[in-house]
């Protein structure tokens, strides 16, 4: 038998992805004279926020959208970051609302992402899309759950029915939607985290690993199953001499030995989220607009 | 080691929540000039639905409720029937509503549901009440999924922090709440379905096993660790010499013997999700009225 795990590098996907993504923009331009458009909301100015959001708008406008970028000072009250939010609800320019994450510790990150109208919610972030995934209805599922199923079913198998799925990390943005998309592709799914006792026979069952815990390199070789497919959906930013890295939940390098599959950080999950956040732009444009997917106008 | 499981009957845990719904409902009339009203809307005369919906009123009537009962011929339109939801969502001296499950083949009970104020769901069942729940705010829960966890807080373990348990049947109604709310007491959680394959095995594992799939007597001993906590939330009509009878997903008398507890059917969980029912509607009311637990005005 070979050794070493195929590495599902997602440049090539997303790349993929993102020219239906040009395609469907350019459509809808010529065809409708839309121009798809995505607005972030920042507050503050941590660094590490502003380099992210300056991929994601780079990658956005690379697809062809519109990018809107409203930064507020760090100080800023709820209420009139929901006052900003709600001119962009309002606004019918406006498809795709991101709100940065990071908030500072104090601010309610909660109360921002309800405030966003729930069919621009391409983050997936608002309990009424997380009500409409638990109910088998998706319209916006959060990004990295997406690219973790795609590559899943790209690479892996189209039709992972009855596999043995083990998320790590029980996280409303990660986790819990990944489960949920695995349950729905009728694999056999265990959650874990942090109060799980014995993790490396729960996680060694599994065919398929998904990583979202957000804890570096906690998922080693004595966690896998030989020839598992390992999906790495954790972030985690590390200093290694004096320079800033972003690592995953995975320790690559010895994981790679004992898994079939499995995802790197960077390179791996990153480049096909972000292309399907750009796709749920397009697909939110759509809907209020009431265009189904070949351009012709919906009579509802 | 003593042989043989302890039997979780629920009427006396029914009866203590049903005693503390009772005092809430004399202290809304007394202090505030309530009277907790639960709506039935019914749609055709199945007469096992009927029955279903006969005995739940009269619980409830015993516990203080009043209700209203909507029949409405097998052939109401789906518009027709939620011209009267959409009555009761807007009575203010209706505080619960549930529509009966049993819906004609034909009918979109989905669209029903979706159609009852999430204010008012106290079956827990409306995309709103699911998103609420899986993003850890919940209101209105499942009573099924409800009464399971509360009888294995009561009677097995208090603080099942990091218990391995197996959810079968992955139904909206029932799987799915009971693996969310089993995540929330911080369980390990599997869920497991009608693909899962090695299902013996997997279920072996269960500290806590839910059974949730409604067939007939599938959980068997062999599906049983020794000393595990099994809570039945399967309903099947089945007939036994020309005598209809409820029975459970369980095989009682072959699993009483292996696990370490175990609900009957009829006589376990049922009588304590009707309890539960009770309490969403009292807590329903309150919610409407903006009352805390303690009767107080809230200023919100």
């Amino acid at each position: 038998m070979a050794r070493g795990a195929r590495i599902l590098e997602g440049e090539h996907t997303a790349q993929e992805i993102l020219r239906d993504v040009r395609q469907q923009v350019r459509d809808l331009d010529d065809e409708h004279r839309l121009t798809v458009t995505l607005a972030f909301v920042v507050v503050g100015d941590n660094p590490a926020t502003l380099q992210l959001i300056a991929n994601k708008k780079a990658r956005a406008e690379d697809a062809g959208l519109r990018t809107e970028l409203h930064t507020l000072p760090a100080d800023t009250a709820d209420g009139e970051v929901i006052t900003v939010i709600d001119g962009l609800n309002h606004d019918p320019g406006v498809h795709g609302i991101l709100i940065q994450h990071h908030m500072p510790r104090y601010r309610d990150a909660r109360r921002l992402i309800e405030a966003v109208d729930p069919a621009k919610d391409v983050d997936g972030f608002h309990t009424a899309n997380a009500g409409l995934l638990a109910t088998d209805v998706p319209a916006f599922v959060p990004c990295d759950a997406l690219a973790g199923v795609h590559l899943l079913k790209e690479h892996v198998d189209p039709r992972p029915v009855g596999w043995h799925a083990v998320v790590v990390g029980d996280t409303h943005r990660t986790g819990r939607p990944s489960a949920r998309l695995l349950l729905g592709e009728r694999c056999t799914v265990t959650i874990a985290h942090e109060d799980t006792r014995d993790l490396a026979d729960i996680c060694k069952q599994a065919d398929i690993l998904f990583a979202a815990t957000n804890r570096a390199g906690m998922i080693r070789a004595h966690h896998v199953k030989p020839g598992a497919a390992v999906f790495d959906l954790g972030r985690s930013r590390i200093t290694v001499n004096g320079e800033l890295r972003i690592v995953g939940d995975v320790r690559f390098d010895e994981v790679r030995e004992v898994a079939g599959w499995v995802t790197p950080v960077p390179g791996g999950l990153g480049p096909v989220a972000v292309a399907m956040l750009m796709r749920n732009v397009v697909t939110a444009c759509r809907r209020q607009k009431r265009l189904d997917a070949r351009g012709a106008r919906h009579a509802g």
